[in-house]
């Protein structure tokens, strides 16, 4: 019976390896890659996507995850072991229903698309991608379509990233906070000049001054990388070896806050207990619990008033020029300023989820075939109107802004949101907990958030669903009160 | 009969998207990682090996090439079809005879070894490194135990990098070059001031002059990286993703030939035929053939005076304060300086052979028993005396100063002396050809000459054998002479 246990970990420490390996090629493509290499790359990627994918969804996993049968139910739940083969007969069963060729197709059909998303938004410029669309569209139906127990289509998809929540579940979640937060954006707009904007901030001294708030984070040079990139994104190749990406912008400080967040995703990644490395296990929740991290990094922690009481003196002395004329009080209603704007990663608190209701809205209609991706870019206008009063000047600020449809990943957005529903619920725990927080904040001082959020969620990795894990740290469901309390509060001590 | 070479070809080209993905994991491993990530990195690429092993050392493979026999000689013995079933067929005959364990302890062992060598050189702790080089020999004993037709058991390690060549032929070549050379050396050894040593090269200034010589050569942005490290190297993760990585001195222009060389190999690898792409004739012939390029385009060209003649009025120009007393003779005879030196990589084109020939030597002679890995360092020190006349301050400069042996590249040393010997075997054949090629160097052009090399040697890829190769381009078999040649000639006009 051990025996068995050893084989299967076995088997899956190879293919976590092909798949940490298709992490570094990705995140090579998106940050190194010379641009002749893609052709081949898309062919790697894909080539190792397939193998995994054969390995994995063979019968020789399936019989060993049988014999584990009593092995996992004389275990306790939260056991490594109990978890390990609970959480891969759900993902085996899963990969089951997908034939190795259609997995092959998916990436190799996104790494293609990659580059020319880039150079269409480049020259903003959406019929070039049009007919990328059109085939991940397809793609994706196909994939819907090898498997038969859900409610609606699209939950096949979000439960990729979002395992057992369903449509129905976001679909009301999201309309609780459309119904809340468009009068709310709409009475919490700022008018006038916003502080610290404008201004030159030297590029090294970003990278540096960014350096020192993700050391007090967490950010080791032993273990971690930040290195500049089209789309910020966090990659973990080992939970010794995470690299974060970011983009820097020489007239404001935006780039400090995709590296917040980044390094949020970093610290989930970097805390998983280390008798899960190797394994399937060895990464976070789900995609909603992971952004819950980037932001409550990014926005409780990098965008409240005790974290600037320490940071701020700091800031003014490294970039004088841009910002010797403001106050501390300016700065901090600067990072928190409320404006519509059409780029969803620069959007602030308030309007942030909007967009992704946006995108969850049109990935239903554009699966359904109830909106042509021809028109597309078209309804994303309108409907920016709608619920952003603002439309975008052109498509590199409309519908071509963000990678995920080009690299296939329809369902995804949704998590964004999910993500700022469940930091705040974490972070009301949180401060019932640990009065003392803000104090620390003002000290420069992270570690006991850290060690709390480690010790609470991080460890344990992908031993439970979302559902699971949430009910564990806040003792119960996904619930859109929390964050438009908080929201609530912070706009009125700001207007 | 195509149906088989579809197959066959589709098989062998999963199997360089994973030799290709392994060399982005070592690659990154010593450009970029963070050294946490190695524990993790040693089992991602003993994953990727064991893969790619199993499955081309596969029955499947045999039965393919069995049935390919009739298709390969009806083809003709140079096209890509008939080559890649011939090459292929030597390979998997090799192949099968290391079980698939034993490949992946190998590359393991060297994985884990590479960051304890770099910290063992760093402090020169020679007893860091030895239970490592133990081990490493240990393991090449298992290998050439694999085999058993062979007339040396140094053969079976030579054949891995130069196919076909045995020890005796190598011995042959290097005792006529150890007869000559040692004289030579201590003749044409310099006295005084080198010129324009110890000044002052500010590192980015270096990096953009580096690159202006490269894209000369033929190095594109589109295709291609330069990146530092600690031992440059040069990569094909495809042939258009070329990595040449190199290391700078704020002293010298050391590292410009580093490039140099580098771009040599660069060069081969981009040069090879798009119909080879994706499969294992997609690379240069052999070790041998790669390093004649490399130091073909580092000395051949880039020590010459008409390449000094276009190039040394812009380094000046680049660098006032170091050169703007040094006239371009002074240079000419600063960058041919005979001086012997502790380190390879460093040394000129007279003393260089020799610190192969030294490996070359002690390399049988630790397989075989007769030098203990522990009396190492000393041996190593009274030899270079011997050979060199001086003999290293400490083990950084002396045993530590390579990673080949860390990486159980045991035998590999040879091919660059065998590269200096081909790299001027070929140089005589293209100056009877292309007499024009000083005037050309003179203007900063070297197209043709990179045309030459594609034409005769670069596009052929790995279609042929060494031998093949090189009677295919000088019409005979390697010869130490012109390589003599041309040394006794440059020293004669130097001293």
């Amino acid at each position: 019976m051990d025996a068995a246990y050893a084989d299967l970990k076995e088997r899956l420490g190879e293919i976590h390896d092909l798949q940490k390996t298709r992490a570094l090629l990705a995140w090579d493509q998106q940050v190194l890659m010379p641009p002749g290499g893609s052709g081949v790359r898309a062919e790697q990627i894909a080539t190792l996507d397939r193998i995994a994918h054969t390995t994995f969804s063979s019968d020789e996993i399936g019989r060993l995850l049988d014999r584990l049968e009593s092995f996992e139910a004389d275990r306790p739940y939260d056991s490594d072991e109990a978890s390990l083969v609970r959480v891969t007969r759900l993902d085996w069963e899963k990969a089951r229903r997908v034939p190795a060729e259609l997995r092959a197709e998916m990436s190799r059909a996104s790494s293609l698309a990659l580059p020319v998303w880039a150079a269409a938004r480049q020259t903003s410029n959406f019929a070039l991608f049009l007919p990328l669309l059109r085939e991940n569209l397809e793609l994706r139906r196909r994939y819907i379509d090898c498997f038969d127990t859900y409610d609606e289509p699209y939950d096949v998809l979000l439960d990729d990233y979002e395992r057992g929540t369903t449509t129905a579940e976001v679909r009301a979640v999201f309309e609780r906070l459309k119904v809340d937060q468009v009068p709310l954006v709409a009475g919490a707009t700022r008018e006038g000049e916003r502080p610290g904007r404008d201004r030159p901030f030297p590029l090294e001294a970003q990278r540096q001054f960014e350096l020192q708030v993700l050391e007090r984070f967490g950010f080791e040079r032993a273990s971690w990388r930040l290195d500049p990139t089209v789309h910020p994104f966090a990659s973990s190749l080992g939970t010794d070896d995470i690299r974060l990406t970011t983009r820097y912008h020489e007239q404001n400080l935006d780039g400090l806050f995709a590296s917040m967040h980044e390094c949020g995703h970093g610290l989930y990644e970097h805390g998983v207990s280390r008798s899960l490395e190797r394994t399937p296990l060895a990464r976070g929740t789900s995609l909603g619990l992971h952004e819950s991290q980037s932001r409550l990094w990014e926005n409780l922690v990098g965008r409240s008033l005790s974290f600037w009481r320490f940071f701020f003196p700091r800031l003014r002395d490294t970039f004088p020029e841009a910002l010797g004329d403001v106050e501390l009080e300016d700065w901090y209603a600067s990072v928190n300023w409320v404006q519509p704007s059409p780029i969803r990663v620069e959007a602030d608190e308030a309007t942030y989820n909007l967009h992704v209701i946006l995108r969850f809205e049109l990935e239903q209609e554009l699966l359904a075939g109830s909106v042509e991706p021809a028109e597309l870019s078209e309804i994303w206008n309108a409907r920016m109107l709608d619920y952003l009063g603002i439309e975008p000047a052109n498509d590199r600020l409309g519908v071509l802004q963000d990678m995920h449809w080009a690299g296939g990943h329809i369902g995804y957005f949704s998590t964004y949101a999910l993500g700022n529903v469940i930091s705040a619920q974490i972070w009301e725990r949180i401060a019932s907990e640990l009065p003392d927080l803000d104090a620390q904040f003002e000290q420069g001082e992270f570690g006991e958030l850290r060690d709390w959020l480690t010790e609470r969620l991080y460890r344990h990795g992908r031993k439970f669903t979302p559902k699971e894990m949430l009910e564990r740290i806040v003792g119960g469901p996904i619930d859109p009160d929390p964050y438009l309390r908080y929201l609530g509060t912070k706009l009125a001590t700001l207007t």
